[in-house]
């Protein structure tokens, strides 16, 4: 078989990379360098938080943010309905629009979509969520936030053979069809799992994970799929979430995750020769 | 030839429906009767404003919206950066996101985007605006609405052939790749033009054109192109965008446009009937 008989999708490696919403990752930085990536000819495939915007429209509009702590230490956004209209407005309608807007600046033809559009990431909606508040254990209902169960890599096959970068904002559908919030380094860990990519990309503010956080200075700088158990002990706060994406990324076929500085100049070639936490 | 071998986009009639933002239109029984016209086989796009949600969250934000006149009569919303982002928020962020929600709900693989999105609409801005304000000439500068000079129809294609229902906002971007905020109606008529749709459907809060607004026994039935200069002058406020982009789409190579009624059952079939002003 020649190379022009394979699909296109198969021919090129790809790349998925979240940027952090929350932590002054330098956007611009990462469009630059995601343009240069492009140039050579790499897939790449944008997934973008932005609790930072929520949470500041939710304080414009009067309905400021409430977040809860699970159980086993997990920290998340509690979304009622109105929780989940502001978080659509902000994620998909101003991060993702000017994240857009950036990419298209400088030669980038980005297509934003979030998980609702053409059902691209289907999800399992946590209807009762179990918390601790000042040490009491209660559950919380009304909440849309979901697990995402399924993606739909047809989508995004077709968006990147026809020439686009996907650029995709953490809702999701559930199976009821409602609107859900995700976590977007789980979402970028599944969307890589579907495309096969041969490397996931979470950028944050900190060099990667920290055996001492915050110091710097403890950048574990590689971990294996068989110490991910004992990483997840190691991670603080929202680090969690990145080592469980990871996890859940590699048990999908993704060939490596890299946590890495999103502050830095060229964030994504800096990451990609091996500057961060390498986990494979 | 037969009919197997011909694109599948020139197997079906296309059918581009605009959904009113602002007057009270029945978005849930468009969406029950898209449901049911995409059953039939037809190619359907729809575009929807979102006026009334970016002017209830500017007020929310303490930002409220300013509108304008120009010299000729036609009125619209001052958009400065920030009213822009506060558009995006609305229109991109929660009509279209609800919107797809909504579709998804009823079975319709909905996918949102905004002219952003693959430069979908591709506009000029209105760099400097002329309005009147108390009587005065004035000149505005650092508006972001723009014109539309061209729209990605290979993107449509692709998205519709993939068997997506695509939903527009009316978002554009600029030749140098600015957000710009464009009028959902002629957005709504270059989309038909570019797809050479059979028919645009502009569904709004009153029957048709009238020839004596608000008087909804005055409607007009019937409008040939040679006659849309003297519906120009009949129509009022913002159905005079409606006309404007009725002429647009027919130049374009539309088949018919219909101004409807959005407030009824079954609005888009009630349209295809020939209730509404049928101009062609």
């Amino acid at each position: 078989m020649t190379t022009n008989q394979l699909p296109i999708s198969n021919n090129k490696s790809t790349i998925v990379v979240k940027l952090g919403g929350t932590e002054g990752v330098d956007f611009s930085a990462i469009c630059q360098d995601a343009a240069a990536l492009l140039k050579t000819g790499q897939r790449l495939v944008l997934v973008h938080g932005g609790s930072a915007e929520a949470n500041a429209l939710g304080e414009a509009v009067g309905y400021p943010p409430r977040f809860v702590t699970s159980p086993s230490g997990f920290t998340s956004r509690y979304t009622d309905r109105k929780t989940l209209e502001i978080f659509a407005m902000a994620v998909n309608g101003k991060v993702n629009t000017l994240l857009v807007e950036q990419l298209q600046t400088i030669g980038v033809n980005a297509l934003g979509i979030s998980g609702l559009d053409g059902q691209l990431m289907v999800a399992k909606r946590k209807a009762a969520i179990r918390i601790v508040e000042n040490g009491k254990r209660k559950i919380l209902r009304d909440d849309y936030t979901g697990k995402i169960q399924q993606v739909n890599a047809d989508l995004l096959n077709t968006l990147l053979d026809a020439g686009y970068t996907p650029v995709i904002a953490p809702l999701a559908v559930s199976e009821e069809s409602e609107a859900l919030n995700v976590d977007a380094d789980r979402a970028a860990a599944m969307v890589a799992a579907v495309l096969k990519a041969d490397t996931l990309l979470l950028l944050t503010a900190v060099p990667g994970l920290l055996k001492d956080f915050p110091n710097e200075s403890t950048l574990i700088k590689k971990i294996s799929q068989s110490e991910l158990e004992s990483a997840l002990e190691i991670a603080q706060g929202r680090m969690k979430k990145k080592v469980l994406g990871a996890g859940e990324a590699l048990e999908g076929g993704v060939g490596q995750v890299i946590i890495a500085d999103g502050r830095v100049e060229n964030p994504i070639s800096n990451a990609l020769e091996g500057n961060g936490t390498v986990i494979e």
